[in-house]
């Protein structure tokens, strides 16, 4: 274990619910294509899956935001798809298209052939850079880890890629649904192990991302996505905080908060208000301004981070963020007023 | 007006929160590419627009699934984005990519320059359809017009054509508002226009379809969906029954549901149970089975449609749907096995 003492541990603080004297931030994908530094360390690396597999590299792209903004954790600069890749997939990304696997999963044969991996093996790689990126750091701020939720996981194994309808995977939770139940477990069974791994690596807390939750019905809804997600929640228990982000899945917020998690993530189509009073006495909440606020003046930003924080209020228990991923077009002085922003305004209503 | 008296006005009951002997059912883009019949039309047609501005194979195409299956009500063969066009914009359907307006709303001169057009000349073709559906349906099932909501056609008309993160529109609500409030304005003037212009063609049922409303933070979407859709709805007061679908937007059922609107449309994301509880007292459901589900062997879709009349329960108000629109993959016989279904399982449950 090479988890450094933590500086900065706003995040860590908050995450707990303690109170902290402004209110921590960081960025879904901060360390990204918005960031010239990131576009020349890319370059270098050659194709997006080698960046990745590069623990200098990806050491380097997770603090570049570090350094250039006052932010509050980095996140390990990695991808969801590197677990079915490690399963054995065959992983490709192709321009304009995004992730390929070339073998999508369709029969019992297909899943039965998936192993569990011994992610330390597998993905060494990424416990390599964890490694790196905690050297570097030297304790600046906390070092989120992170995977795709199983459910996510699961749509591009089996669409073979990204998906409008997911026709293959719907069909399977309706048609075959014992099948869907064994890709989603085969999948879990790997996630835990690999979150193991990143723990021992040295993260300090982990994050579970469930992009395509949102277009599951509430019964699908709690079968392949709460349900998994509550037994990687419970493996990783007493280990480190884990946060929750399901997009679009805000009408079931009270059911995320019951997983057991530490930090619920909400994207910005709902208010922090009515969650917090819902939840606000099993988990802290991070969020949630909609990404494209970036794209307007810092005037605007401002306004739009204060009415986030006072929909939030001031309690304990909130990690500002974007509601996802920073968009690529963003200017980087944009981002920069956003968090500044958040920093200036929530020790100034704390005072 | 050429509004036949109806020989089944089972869908208008179930709006109005009547009894009816069974639950109606009808499903959202029916006429459309999982009909080999529909196949031929457009073929005969040539390209899509070509058929939505044809009136006898507009009207053909909307009642091949009313000859086809025992469906409890006939939907207009349209698309949202007539509108714009008869506004002035150039639109055409590229192979593959969708829509594309190539003349995108960027500026107050390109807002101003657009006019509120008289619908019943510039989308005669519209009201001809209307007509003629009419004539040959001869009141067999009420027949349902439509329109997209402001919103979601602003959102075509300033991209241009599909997006993911709608990076144009959501910059100009954040960075010059007061500029999409003309563009919503506008077109909101331009839907009440034709949507009038519908009633009196003869549709006895008038649907607004926001379909990328989910993709607003709750002050957003009071400004650009719920308040723009109120006014629309308060415009009909007392023509027709008028059904909201907002797509992603559970959350904010009881906001749509004071819109005034007789019917609100849900898609597959929640329950009916809990919405009938907040909002049934106001207006009728619509929905709200995962179209996917038609993927599966018909005895799951029994099962489905069974689930989804269970949740709504034994009481009047139910108008049974889809989530969204039927996927072109989708066997025929399986459309026909859900609305059997819905007709059987329901009257049963009545009894």
């Amino acid at each position: 274990m090479t988890r450094p003492a933590l500086k900065n541990d706003t995040f860590i603080r908050a995450a707990r619910r303690e109170p902290t004297p402004y209110t921590p931030v960081w960025m879904m994908r901060q360390a990204g294509r918005y960031l010239p530094e990131y576009r020349a360390t890319r370059e270098k690396a050659g194709d997006f899956l080698s960046l990745c597999k590069n623990p200098e590299l990806a050491a380097e792209v997770t603090i570049q935001p570090i350094d250039r903004f006052d932010i509050d954790a980095a996140i390990l600069f990695s991808d969801i798809l590197v677990v079915p890749e490690a399963m054995g997939m065959n992983l490709s990304f192709q321009v304009g298209e995004g992730p390929v696997f070339s073998d999508p999963i369709r029969t019992v044969h297909d899943v039965d052939r998936l192993p569990v991996v011994d992610a330390e093996d597998k993905l060494g790689y990424v416990m390599a850079a964890i490694k790196e990126i905690n050297a570097r750091l030297d304790g600046r701020v906390p070092l989120i880890g992170f995977t795709g939720a199983p459910w996510t996981l699961a749509t591009y194994m089996i669409e073979g890629g990204s998906s409008k309808d997911f026709a293959n995977t719907k069909r399977m939770a309706f048609d075959a649904p014992a099948l869907l139940d064994r890709v989603i477990d085969k999948v879990t069974d790997n996630v835990i192990d690999y979150a193991k791994a990143q723990v021992r690596a040295g993260i300090h807390v982990f994050q579970i991302f469930d992009t395509w939750a949102g277009v599951l019905d509430p019964r699908l809804f709690e079968r392949y996505c709460a349900a998994p997600i509550q037994r990687i929640v419970q493996a990783l228990e007493g280990e480190v905080p884990v946060t929750v982000f399901a997009k679009g899945c805000a009408q079931h917020a009270e059911r995320l908060a019951a997983t057991g998690c530490t930090v619920l993530g909400l994207d910005w189509t709902t208010n922090l208000a009515p969650i917090r009073e819902k939840v606000g006495d099993k988990v802290a909440l991070q969020g949630n301004m909609d990404p494209s606020v970036l794209y307007a003046k810092p005037e605007v930003i401002r306004d739009e981070v204060k009415r986030m924080l006072e929909d939030f209020g001031n309690h304990p228990g909130h990690i500002a963020n974007l509601g996802h991923g920073i968009h690529p077009g963003v200017p980087p002085s944009h981002a920069g007023a956003f968090i500044e922003a958040v920093h200036e305004i929530s020790a100034r209503m704390r005072g």
